[in-house]
């Protein structure tokens, strides 16, 4: 990869997304439809997901999906519960859903065996639908983002996002999409942003509601491209405890969009500002802005995520590393 | 409270959890049996946990015994989706545990009513016998550790986890529990290590399995009262991405306890080596040992808690700040 300048394989990723998430509409929606339809028809009782990484910000948004519009209870599996304790739990009536971009985790591939096996219906969202996650799978979804060449997961996660949607609720609302996130990628704002934290070692990142994942998705890229410490909390845990440790000295970015999540974020917002916390709201008329005319509160988290990819981008060249390398890292981790 | 010195409040209810423990094994066992045997009975499918702050990490702590020991697939519900979202889902073959020290908080009390109205069996685990979120249950579990005065909680976190324990899965072993707990805080390791982080800015905890919840509550108590930037991981997200940032200026507290977990801790353990990490083992025969001759592996988080409590407090005063009164937190929090 030496022939690459630092950050370009994660630019050119970033900005492929509009397309991704065209491609997918156009030639993954059918078979995607076929998928939902099958799992309407199971009249699955609970919904178990399994997910590492970046992954797992796409499960936990689609666990806000599951329990909101499905009216299901759904949880995040531990996948060592099913893989370290070898646990055999009764997983009848419960659909399982492991969401990896490479699909080659063993312990995301042993407990989807191991949940088909406990009588699970199973279901792989993956970027390679010849992966071993996908064989172990009753089900494949294919997020055909194409392959992704930096560390950093950006196409792959907003591609997870609307396939998972797609999957679990369908496709309404979902055609504007594409082009409302090339007008977000086109504003900027998220590059700008970079400046701010040039020298920031942690910073918080907040949200509710649907909008959760994307504050824990924002805080890992940061993480894992600039070296920041950077903790994501839903904004009513903060109020819990780490609200303790904010002061003018630590930026929170706070994702604020319309809706009952984004509604909710005003208290907590009102009790950070008593902080003298320095406050980036992301979202919709917001200080970082999204083009989010005409898109349902539930779609906005595949908009919000891109203006951090951007940031984590620029403020990871700022500080002199390569973003599409982040050190010590490969592009899919295994883990047991 | 201006008649305390700083961290008064915070000692004395570290030092009293060995007797809380025993209080609630001779006093609360009878009820909590009955309780057991009414779960039991019942042949619940799911079980859902609701829970904010450190109540969530005592709520972590059930979800591992409920999918390890009782074979039950389980989640963790996220409280907004029943309030503020305002679903109504089907909950029948559901257990839903909430967990508060308080009992207080509006969003969990209205959760659990919403889920009790949806089907579900509903059970509270608070130390407030009389409050809000015991009236709303079905079945109530008293943790009896008496009035907790720190913000900072610790007292009713640890018999928080005992009672879940028992409820869950029974008295199998607790028995050695309050002495084991008093061997521990008599070490005295987690003060001295207050030393060696005297001037950290951010740190890591790290576990896996059914120590995962020990490093998220380590974490938080270094947030509430030392207002350093604590991020906890299981051990293999860490490796998912976050991993990049830890070089030689983050130390790592890594709790590394016997069993299945702790086997799994070795590969993390040895990648994290290859960063040039700081890492401090906490755990049986760790840097900062555990008292933990006989006591079960699910048990050992009721000990691997306590030298993290001593060196939240140790950490805090050092930094002139005082553990009891963390700055813009008050004990009970209420969210919506």
């Amino acid at each position: 990869m030496s022939e690459h300048a630092p950050g370009e394989l994660m630019a050119a990723e970033i900005a492929e997304q509009p397309e991704a998430l065209r491609r997918l509409l156009r030639d993954g929606s059918d078979a995607i439809a076929d998928a939902h339809a099958q799992l309407r028809q199971r009249q699955s009782r609970f919904v178990l997901f399994a997910a590492r990484g970046t992954s797992d910000h796409a499960a936990l948004y689609a666990k806000y999906l599951t329990e909101i519009q499905l009216q299901l209870p759904a949880g995040l599996a531990s996948p060592s519960t099913l893989t370290v304790y070898g646990t055999r739990p009764d997983l009848r009536d419960v659909l399982f859903i492991a969401v990896s971009q490479s699909g080659s985790s063993p312990d995301l591939v042993d407990s989807t065996i191991a949940a088909r096996e406990c009588g699970a219906f199973t279901v792989a969202v993956t970027n390679d639908a010849a992966s071993k996650l996908a064989a172990a799978a009753d089900l494949v979804v294919d997020v055909r983002a194409g392959i992704e060449k930096a560390v950093a997961a950006t196409k792959t996660y907003t591609t997870e996002l609307l396939a998972l949607r797609l999957l679990l609720v369908g496709p309404d609302g979902t055609a504007a999409l594409p082009d409302a996130a090339e007008q977000t990628l086109a504003d900027g704002s998220g590059v700008t942003a970079a400046q701010r934290y040039r020298y920031a070692e942690r910073l918080i990142t907040t949200a509710r509601g649907y909008s959760y994942p994307t504050a824990r998705e924002a805080a890992l890229k940061l993480m894992e491209t600039s070296y920041v410490s950077a903790q994501a909390f839903s904004a009513a845990d903060l109020l819990h405890g780490p609200l303790a440790m904010i002061d003018a000295g630590i930026p929170v970015l706070a994702v604020v969009s319309p809706g009952r999540g984004g509604d909710a974020m005003n208290a907590a917002l009102d009790r950070l500002r008593d902080t003298g916390a320095d406050i980036l709201r992301i979202g919709p008329g917001g200080d970082v802005p999204i083009a989010a005319d005409g898109i349902a509160e539930d779609l906005l988290p595949i908009l919000e995520i891109l203006p951090f990819q951007q940031l984590a981008w620029r403020l990871a060249l700022d500080r002199g590393s390569d973003p599409d390398r982040p050190r010590g890292l490969a592009k899919a981790t295994s883990t047991w």
